[in-house]
């Protein structure tokens, strides 16, 4: 291949990357979304799909590593395009993680079907709701490389920490006042947990964007020694 | 610099980036064996340490990705030298995120202490041994790249799992009981989650180690036709 043909061929590469990473984030908010609508519409076969069908994301993780090593491998990117493939590494793994969590929140989420509903799910599926937007936006971002988008998805972060603590103090009245809402307001708190750890995972990935378009100072250190 | 000149530099660099892991991986240990202190002694000053202090770990987690990028945009390094840098931008990640479960942890155990203790603490205490010994041995296995001692922490990994689950099932029980010890034992149910999911990080890292090593399919495509 000539140079030019090379530059081309890579610049393929990295947008059939960010297309991947794409579809992993796709598959991982489908699968929190189909946990949370099997919470809310107590609908027992699709936590089961959750719960059992864990292989595309987890072929698709092992898919956009192995696709990250080759361009590093085959092409020695610089600068900004080799941070944005160590921060697909990154972002992989946050990915997988989601998809974790939405397995997490189905077998919660089916024990919780066992006992009487402790109230109505509100202030959870909210929760679900920005965590999951969080995650898109971040994608977007890494993405367009956009810095702004990256910050407010880190703002939005406080958000879903403070429905977290919200529902945290509202299930522990119950559980003090009737112990017999005890088991199934536990499965409530852990729910909230692992979606607050989702938008963990999106303030990771805007942080990453962060990283990738600015380089903080590995940026001065690299380019003024190699460039 | 000649080119053995540039391959000596090289290998040191590595080491350097092994040593920087090593040296992460023993503060965020550290951290969590500080926050277990403070929660089986009742040490407020230890807990707030942990609560305070994460400047130490951030800015070793920065640097340790810096140089990775570095490694990666000035030596251009192929196979396993390759994996293992883009592995080590993984594995300091999960350390971060144990340093950020410490916290998390320490936390959990300030609100503990605030209540009358519901049980002498056994299992939990041993759930942090076995997950913190996970850590070492996947970071060890990290540094040597030992296979077999990677392919150990993941059977431990089950061992975390099940105390979790028993513990769960013990404080279900006294809460199910007795409602004065709802608040307590829900703070010791979550720290047996973030010790679960310490083991989890652990679990992480040798599977890493697994990929760094025996490439799986990637060694094969990349090689054959690169090399």
């Amino acid at each position: 291949m000539t140079t030019e043909q090379n530059v081309r061929h890579f610049q393929d590469e990295l947008e059939q990357l960010k297309a991947r990473l794409l579809a992993m984030g796709g598959l991982a908010e489908d699968r929190v979304r189909t946990a949370m609508r099997g919470l809310t519409e107590g609908d027992q076969a699709a936590l089961d799909r959750v719960i059992t069908g864990d292989d595309a994301i987890n072929q698709l993780h092992v898919e956009i590593d192995d696709r990250c090593v080759k361009l590093l491998a085959l092409h020695q990117p610089m600068a900004i395009d080799l941070r944005a493939i160590v921060s697909a590494v990154k972002i992989n793994n946050d990915l997988e993680r989601v998809g974790d969590l939405a397995v997490n929140i189905a077998e919660a989420a089916a024990r919780y079907m066992t006992h009487v509903p402790v109230k109505p799910l509100i202030d959870i599926p909210r929760m679900a709701v920005i965590a999951q937007e969080m995650l898109r936006d971040a994608l977007d971002a890494y993405v367009r490389r956009d810095l702004s988008m990256a910050g407010n998805v880190l703002n939005r972060d406080d958000e879903v920490d403070a429905l977290k603590t919200l529902v945290f103090k509202e299930l522990l009245g119950y559980m003090q006042r009737d112990k017999t809402t005890v088991a199934a307001s536990l499965d409530l708190i852990l729910i909230s947990r692992h979606l607050e750890r989702i938008g963990d995972h999106a303030t990771n990935v805007a942080e990453d964007v962060i990283f990738m378009v600015s380089a903080r100072d590995v940026r001065h250190q690299v380019e003024e020694s190699k460039f």
